[in-house]
């Protein structure tokens, strides 16, 4: 990791305290205006600390953004865990649908995905970044698949059932109903495609 | 419209000509860079006229996103104009298919959506953009629905199949699929969400 400046990876409690306070500051500001739209200056407020500090803990702006890009991703990993562990039948499928749709109404649908939206400011700026959120896309992709392919292992869903390609187009459908949600600024497109991806799977049960 | 400053409606062929070439220069740059990393300059230069020129057809930068979604709406709408004719049948939405994916290829599966992009990073800062996107997007799904509609009124699809429903989940994989080759930087994803759709509107084949 090229993160730190120097203190990586040896930071004292109080050092870590101070660092996620950033990255959470950060996170939050680069979520409602995109990493163009917040400064340095305003994550420093945000966070209430120093200059110094910040690059005391982040060597430049696009180390803070990779550390904000996995803060996003370990977010969404764990507001989703209970979820994924029931994402290996359609009451579990559903219910992951319904608290997605809720998640986006309960923010007034703005925003989008916390790391698809940097995903589409940055990849073309910012390799590393893009490689950032395209991991983080791969780990959700497979916890999709992973629920699907317990089903299918356990002789629920057809042989014939991919659970990568069918958690690849899930995870397909649930970025572009995120990112229809914040344009149309309501949760139809998000329901239509999600259902849409349940229909095909219930195709596939035994 | 409050776009142009005053010639709007009003302008001569030589006049229009240059308002299109600002729209077409600043279209290129936001489609690469994205809005804030396009400075008035920038489209100045690329458009070759006065900074006057641009204000004289543009109020501000917010005017001239707004025209230059609309090009951008436009320029897929005639784009895919072809193939919104023939989706009317599984051939036809194949081939769009295939023709979504080899674009993204030609574009070393940079850029994303022309409008989607545009969306993602204006959603939530500019309303006005936001509401010129959805209205672009509304467009693209009835484009999509329309063939659906067509086959189901042919007989084709079980009367079951909602047209407006797949139409607005097609887009949402397409949306979703774009993203994800932006991140990717390689088209399986779209692909497989566009797939996985087909999939769906095949199960309503009488």
């Amino acid at each position: 990791m090229s993160e730190a400046s120097g203190a990586g990876g040896r930071l004292t409690a109080k050092g870590r305290a101070t660092r996620e306070r950033i990255v959470a500051a950060a996170a939050q500001l680069m979520f409602e205006r995109g990493v163009a739209g917040t400064s340095t200056e305003d994550v420093r407020a945000a966070a209430e600390v120093s200059t110094s500090q910040i690059y005391h803990y982040f060597r430049d702006k696009p180390a803070l953004v990779r550390a904000v890009i996995t803060h996003q991703t370990e977010q969404i990993m764990t507001a989703q865990q209970a979820f994924f562990a029931r994402l290996d039948s359609m009451d579990g499928l559903r219910a992951w649908r319904d608290a997605l749709v809720e998640l986006q109404r309960s923010r007034q649908c703005a925003g989008g995905c916390p790391i698809g939206s940097l995903g589409s400011e940055l990849a073309d700026s910012d390799a590393a970044a893009r490689a950032a959120v395209a991991a983080g896309f791969a780990r959700w992709a497979e916890a999709i698949a992973a629920g699907l392919r317990a089903m299918r292992d356990r002789g629920e869903l057809r042989a014939g059932a991919d659970p990568d390609r069918l958690g690849l187009a899930v995870l397909t459908a649930l970025q572009g109903g995120l990112l229809l949600t914040q344009i149309r600024r309501d949760t139809v497109a998000l329901e239509t495609g999600l259902d849409a991806m349940l229909e095909l799977v219930e195709s596939y049960l035994v």
